[in-house]
């Protein structure tokens, strides 16, 4: 295998329409997308230019809405480090859905595992990073009437006791066989998939009734959903469902990682620094200018293009000529930088208010026990 | 090994002295106890009787308590089924701790672990038998000002992260090799021993400063605290102190489980039930009358005389009376059985009576997050 996706490690080329028959999900055919349009009066970009691309049970979430049924929205994030633009991605989404649908959401900020996962991490790091990250959360812009936000080891009260009941139908064999964990493991990261699963049940719990549950989320996250659905039916609950996303490229190329700043763009970072991070990405251009004018730039191996078409440009007609110039060699590489630098400051700096503006507004989302 | 002895599983003759040097653990000497009565201005009958025998660390808690730093208690119990007599004697004895040195104590029922251990109980038949339980131990006599009991399901908030600090320097190696598990126990039990470790380090994060900790309890919880013994010093907490007891022989002579209803003495059985109970017991009697009273009878191989011995008669000389008369053949055992079930009736009326009452104060007592 040219890649690897696991929860904790994604390389290489990834093959989406491979790795969707590897992990046993569905594609996002045109014919759910209609469906999804019909209820939601239009398409997120998102939707559109197929960043999110897989499913599990979209098509029951709709049956069941289309019947009266609200479904509930659950995501969630790893607080191990500041926010960067990629981690926005299905947060973005899921505040679409949130307005679309009038859905409830879970938002988990899981400080246990990251804590677990990081050997020089403490655990007041992770909870602090957690509210740090609940920050950009908000500055997507949830609304606070309809979202829980909280951090593992604050809500466990309320996670521990259901996450106690998917632990007690997963074995240490399965945990072993999904995640990869070893004998060597600590004894906390082997009981964290209950704990992630947890927040698939728990609207069934608070509402008292069996709940639909929507996971937007990266695809890496689907083998937790697993360990889920295997537990639901053996607990008479709802199997949770999901909406998949792909990966952005980092700027280098290679993976957007928190832990390698050069990759991406942090929530936080100054626009010109920003600036400087988008000037200096990889792209599909030539070695020269002459023979860029000549030969044309490869947008379809750009990661500049990727962020033009996944997350700035999203008219239509503006992608496609930004697409067919380079092809034809009439857009140089440092202009289209600039023009992504541009989408990217122009977005921080709206994003830093609203962040800043969270601020004050933090205590009306997070939950604890 | 003609015995075993782990957390869950007692049998077999088990041989006191060699367990001691199996587990690591030192014997409560004659000078320990001179120092423990000198300042709890007694010792007791269990004491007296070496029902508590061996120890980690009991000589630095007095040496801590002679420099002023108090102790806090931490015992627990595993809510499986009803309270029987044989549960008490931990309790009994922590509470004379608790009155002599004006103790703190954290008592854990571990809801959780009784779920994950028994295949056909829900979650919320080991919380409700947490609550029938905390009767029994609040019908003992504790102070309720200085005494917290809580299930950890519903204690969550506080103990989980302490126990996810255990969890990251506690391996899965570890957690086999010292509990037997295997990849086929759920991730539940396997993440419980860092639960159980939580209260250890509870004084020390309520208070604010390491603070010693003193667990009376049965031998077989030993492996538990090894755990936290582990732990402790990575997370620059005192290591945890246990002062040990044998186990009461069940009514038969094997051992007294809660599930074998002969085997033991409810605290809810009626008290005709009781003395049913007692006068079917195993003795060390003859098979006839005439052969007891000619060869005498083996006190030292009944369950009726230890019974006497470890719990109800803390007279010296009426003991040794009492051995000294089935040896000659002067006591026979229907006698000494009806001198039994009269100790155990007065003592079930007298605990019921507590017990009822416990039930308005129960309040004063539960800790829930």
């Amino acid at each position: 295998m040219a890649y690897t996706v696991t929860p904790w490690e994604v390389k290489g080329d990834v093959e989406y329409d491979k790795l969707i028959k590897e992990f046993g999900t569905f594609p996002l055919t045109d014919k759910l997308l209609a469906r999804l349009e019909k209820h939601a009066g239009g398409l997120h970009p998102y939707l559109r230019r197929k960043l999110f691309f897989s499913h599990r049970d979209f098509d029951w979430i709709l049956n069941r809405y289309e019947k009266g049924e609200k479904f509930v929205l659950y995501t969630g994030r790893g607080p191990s480090g500041n926010t960067h633009i990629g981690h926005l991605v299905p947060w973005i989404f899921t505040r679409w859905l949130q307005e679309k649908f009038g859905a409830k959401l879970y938002f988990q900020l899981t400080d246990d595992e990251k804590f677990w996962l990081n050997q020089g991490m403490d655990l007041n790091d992770t909870t602090s990073f957690g509210y740090e990250n609940a920050l950009d959360i908000i500055a997507v812009g949830f609304d606070p009437k309809l979202t829980k936000i909280f951090n593992d080891t604050e809500y466990a009260k309320t996670l521990y006791p259901i996450a106690a009941k998917v632990a007690k139908r997963t074995t240490l064999s399965t945990a072993k066989a999904i995640f990869g964990f070893k004998d060597s493991s600590n004894i906390g990261i082997t009981f964290f998939p209950a704990m992630q699963a947890a927040p698939c049940f728990l609207p069934t719990i608070l509402e008292g009734k069996n709940t639909p549950v929507l996971i937007p989320a990266a695809i890496d996250q689907d083998p937790y959903w697993r360990v889920s659905r295997d537990a639901a039916p053996k607990l008479g609950w709802y199997k949770p469902a999901q909406i998949h996303s792909k990966f952005l490229p980092g700027l280098g190329g290679g993976k957007m990682s928190a832990s390698d700043p050069a990759s991406c763009v942090y929530t936080t970072d100054a626009p010109e620094v920003a600036e400087k991070k988008v000037m200096s990405a990889l792209t599909g251009g030539r070695d020269t200018i002459a023979e860029q004018r000549q030969l044309g730039g490869k947008p379809d191996k750009c990661v500049v293009y990727d962020w033009h078409f996944y997350l700035f440009e999203h008219d239509d007609r503006a992608v496609e000529e930004r697409f067919r110039k380079c092809k034809k060699g009439e857009l140089m590489c440092g202009d289209c930088k600039k023009d992504l630098a541009g989408y990217v400051t122009k977005f921080l700096g709206e994003h830093q208010k609203r962040r800043e503006k969270a601020k004050k507004n933090i205590d009306r989302f997070i939950s604890r026990d």
